[in-house]
């Protein structure tokens, strides 16, 4: 079969492999549409090491090919949506953590780009089909499923380990998908005014129909003082970091109000620092809670998330800004989200 | 100064009072609109015992009048949002709890009603105006912060109590003013499908746009019959309860699924029971939580709720469906609300 | 193979059957120490509904004696702990809760007792080892490692549900052994004072060294009355019931003073039901929260408890009043449980 | 009145003062055993700013002297202790935190050293009596009440940030007072394994009577490995810090496994920094989350911890190495903790 990947870091191109193997508990799937994703271009230049050969790709959803005999809830032909963390639920790992993201070791659950090929071939595989599939509902399109793997359920864990309260003041940092999706996620999780830093017109406007109240730019000055000249030098509740570097964090700590959170979901490089004087963090007295992580895994949260949709609580696809029809289109989409052109925000590819 | 209250059981009518007196933390208010609320209506039929010449009235919003010689944050002149439930902040009460609802006692943080008079009237006394106390910020009609100082901040307690998680499905039971912001804070919490019991056509409209899914009604039959067949027999993740009596707290005991919360914000009369088969409750062992309370007190609260308002989450003078114009409305508006007229959902009297 | 259980609802006696099968993600063990527990001779008369041939017991310590294709962390000879609730891992119920007791349906991760035959046997069946199985550490006992299984896990459990913060004033229902482990729990998770309800000398003289500070008895008049009259009428934090039936959960109610929690790990006759009168939960409003659930499924927890005991929190061996030695002991432990002599806490036997 | 403290930074000695008036919230205090604690020394060098004639200290126990006339919970004459926070409650700051420790601004609610004088004197102020003092309780030494007013709350406050599990293996760094209290903490919230940090005998003997498991020395090597190597390289669950600099802030989220906490209780150098790579944090995904924090404040936090004490469950007396007899023992007493002897852990001074 064919697929798009790496084939050595900074080399991607076609990949020709055996369709893989499906397990006595795994099931095959064959997309019918991706979505490259940041991610997928940061491990095509080395962000995941030195990976050869390997498939890329970790949004996807498609049509159910092949299960295996002990799977019970799925069966061939199921249209489904799979979440980009797929935990080994048979490791003890999962049982010490309301997020499933670490089984056996840090990242253990996310096991495309990591342990395996990815989603942008003709067929990929999924661990443990009856415990990492959801089934896509009436009431939810494809696409819309499509956005929850991985954009919706990151970027709404960012406003639920901000813990977001009735009212509380949010800055959010990035207005990426990721960060338009945190946005979202705090404003249906009780969020007043939202403060996002962006500057993108196209991501303002899709950031405004998701809740955001205003907006502040980089380029006018440090973020620390324009967030504290619009709070009255008291600061925000919580704060989303959704980009920007070791530097932006340290920000992010000295801006929050003291019992606030800080709420990382920002990928950060592998030179990048923690960095900043203890007393933005009250010589670390001031009860300001620094959190990161990534989405949760498994398929109950797609449920929920597909759920949300279906009840119309948020449309995800208004994030959809490039649409390439054909399996032939995957080298175009990846490069597209490689260069990160000024008005995209994400590119889906129909493989049909 | 005038005032309307009860001058015994089931007597209300005008009573003429001392304006009451401000001590050093204190302040008195004028109040330029007030909402009658069932909880008067129920007081003035004994539910607050046998109170005789006692002013009724909770919810306010106004003018500062007076303030003590202690206050620092209030001066005479500002337009303000009373909480109804204003604790005494020297009580150690209020250090064993999130909520600072029950101060020195059950319920001791909420004053009117319980032990002084209530805010229809001319002036009324709020104690520590530094702590209970809240400035109407630019942004929000003092209508719409007028609801935050009871009904919404109860609704919204309800669906806080519930834990709401993103994708959650929840049944609000009763679309009275308090299941309708019950309602809106699931909404706003991240509820997926909201599963409202109710029957009455304006409320099932404003319910709607705050975020209802559907409706059912007692009157098909048993609640938890008609639960269970919308939810393919699992039930709802969450129950928040606004209405009816033990036996429908024993019905949403039963329907919400394993792990599930029962969320109660109604007021049972005093001779109800809490009565349903252990069998509901799992035998004990369902992991089925049984919650109940009333609004969270202080300033803080409301100035939350008021940001919400302002940041344009929500809208909730919909629920007001009456307004009458004058001191000497006050009778007719209590009427109204003690009849409850079916297409009644909150009257709201300007006192000027 | 030989093992121990009921042949009909109040008969039982020795079964004999093949030797379960092993899965490929399963192990068969051979258990060296059982200990009968009251939920086995609670389902001999029934209590589980009405069940044949089956085999009793869900607690157990033994030696792997085989494992499935697919296992990869035990092997055979591995002297391992067994979960009593050793959940489907694989079923997106286990995703919906922190405490993995309800995986497909409700009780549906409790397997002993419910859909397969139990551990008193020369063999039984463990589903998904890498899992549900927890390695014996050096520095536990056999004996100790056994208590964890079911008692300290479900004991625990009670003080968790109840979220003991540091001083809380404790009442614990009942001191058989889940009571008792309920108090041990409570005393390690940062109670102040705890009030325990039992008669029993050497239930009472156990309970002391798990921390309980003091004891009433339902023989000196209404516990309610009791608990309000050493506590100057406030009452207690937090209840935790081990014992009694659905009016003892009602006086639990009532004595638990506002922002309490009520937590209950008693299993209730099928017959019994919550019948109190609103007032003892504050008419709906007084925030005491009422909880009941069983003990947490898998590994992870188990090597919690043993970690606990290792190092030197507990000794549950405490409980063992009685031994027996030898398979042929079964039917005179099980009897001993079954009526419940006064000098009895806990019996085990060693099947060697 | 005659009190100890800094006439400038570096230079302390006898201050001479009028005695503290008494407003009508308010109580004075006729204190009759202060503890010096390395906060009051660390002010005396400038650590709490260019400070000058201002009497130090802030833990103590002593009689009620004066009342104001609004006080209702206290009478001249009342054996009280005094929590070290003393928040002003009528601050709707306090309304957004559990912990009440940053009334007005950060660190807000620690009035002593920050905005008025101390408790080394022969009277002094405590603001809001009724909210702020505690009756030692009978049971309780006024020695052993003395202990909680700032390091057993302290040290609890840590292993209550980190969220202690059942079976948690925690690291405390640092086993000055506040780590001892710390390691106290996690052992009575449910810590199984406690690995210290710390090298001096007599803090190590204190510590295994705590619950300490085991020691490590700063001198054998980088702590990160030494925890890494008895850990089986998986690391601890939770880390407490009570002591070190940024570089150990650094440390401790290094070794903290994926989905745990790093809470401190150090107080840093106004010039140090949190520096660390941002791999140590997961790249910022990790689930690693980092709290600071400082005491509770206010009287209930106060009375559930003597509670403790009263019930047995601890006894900070341990900590008391060094007792002075006479308010003349004062500068001697402040000389030793500022030169922190190695066999010092805690010096009482009896001012009777």
């Amino acid at each position: 079969m064919r697929g798009f990947g790496m084939h050595t870091v900074n080399d991607v191109g076609w990949i020709e492999k055996d369709r893989p193997a499906c397990g006595p508990l795994d099931a095959i799937i064959r997309p019918t549409i991706v979505a490259p994703c940041s991610s997928d271009t940061h491990a095509s230049h080395g962000g995941s090491g030195p990976k050869t050969e390997m498939i890329l790709g970790h949004e996807a959803v498609g049509i159910v090919d092949e299960v295996g005999a002990s799977v019970t809830r799925f069966k061939v032909g199921d249209y489904v949506a799979v979440p980009c963390v797929t935990p080994d639920w048979l490791e003890p790992g999962v049982q010490n953590t309301t997020a499933f993201t670490h089984d056996v070791r840090m990242f253990g659950s996310f096991k495309f780009l990591g342990v395996k090929d990815g989603t942008m071939a003709e067929f990929f595989h999924v661990n443990q089909a009856d415990a990492n599939l959801a089934l896509i509902p009436e009431g939810v399109s494809p696409e819309a499923a499509l956005m929850t793997v991985d954009m919706m359920s990151t970027g709404f864990r960012g406003a639920e380990l901000a813990e977001i309260e009735a009212g509380d003041t949010v800055v959010v940092i990035g207005i990426g998908p990721v960060g338009l999706m945190a946005i979202a996620g705090a404003a249906l999780m009780g969020a007043g005014r939202i403060i996002a830093v962006g500057t993108r017109p196209k991501a303002m406007e899709i950031a405004t129909s998701y809740g955001a109240s205003e907006f502040i730019s980089y380029k006018d000055g440090p973020l620390l003082d324009q967030v504290m000249a619009r709070t009255d030098g008291k600061g925000p509740h919580k704060v989303i970091i959704a980009g920007g570097d070791g530097k932006t964090l340290g920000e992010a700590v000295a801006m929050t109000r003291p019992t606030g959170i800080i709420s990382n979901i920002n990928f950060y490089d592998v030179s990048d620092k923690v960095e900043f004087p203890m007393l933005w963090w009250g010589l670390g007295m001031a009860d300001k809670t620094i959190r990161g992580t990534f989405c949760t895994g498994g398929a109950e949260r797609i449920v929920r998330l597909m759920d949300m949709i279906k009840y119309g609580r948020i449309d995800p696809t208004l994030m959809i800004t490039h649409k390439f029809d054909g399996f032939d289109q995957l080298p175009e989409a990846f490069d597209l989200m490689d260069k990160k052109s000024p008005d995209l925000i994400k590119p889906i590819v129909y493989l049909r």
